[in-house]
């Protein structure tokens, strides 16, 4: 592969990874929307907001659906940050 | 609302939340896979692995097509995470 090839190589996966970015943002907002949902049907009955138990089957679901290259340390790390980031988002809509 | 009526949303949530989440971990792994690829091209013409530059490009991107409701903060972090093991990754496999 001559440098030229190379750089339009990387090129072509950036753009890959732009539009990977895209469709990953939109899956995620649309895991806070239910998310939001969640907090209005928890809120609505008294229910209280942290389950531990639930958090442990998301992870189960991760870990038995990771088909890599990602370990599932590496998997569930991304989706620690991603459950922080929606219990985040719903404290912050119980405040409103 | 019943409490009944109530537990049924919810549960109906859960399973929207774990095929949500079973798509973004595929997507995840799809994005890890375009990495390994750009690390084997930097790799054949020892290109540097880490620019700085590129890194701005990929939270512009978020940023420009974030219509929440996640917060550009709460992107930005869950996508800091996400480049966090994406560059574990591309070390790991480099040791190999």
């Amino acid at each position: 592969m001559t440098l030229d090839q190379a750089l339009t190589a990387l090129r072509e996966c950036r753009d890959r990874i732009d539009e990977v970015d895209v469709r990953l943002l939109a899956l995620l907002n649309e895991r806070a929307r239910v998310v939001e949902q969640i907090g209005h049907i928890k809120h609505g009955q008294a229910l209280p907001v942290y389950e531990p138990k639930r958090e442990d089957q998301v992870f189960a679901n991760i870990q038995q659906n990771n088909a890599g290259p990602l370990s599932q340390e590496a998997a569930r790390r991304i989706f620690e940050r991603v459950i922080d980031e929606m219990r985040r988002l719903q404290k912050e809509r119980m405040q409103d």
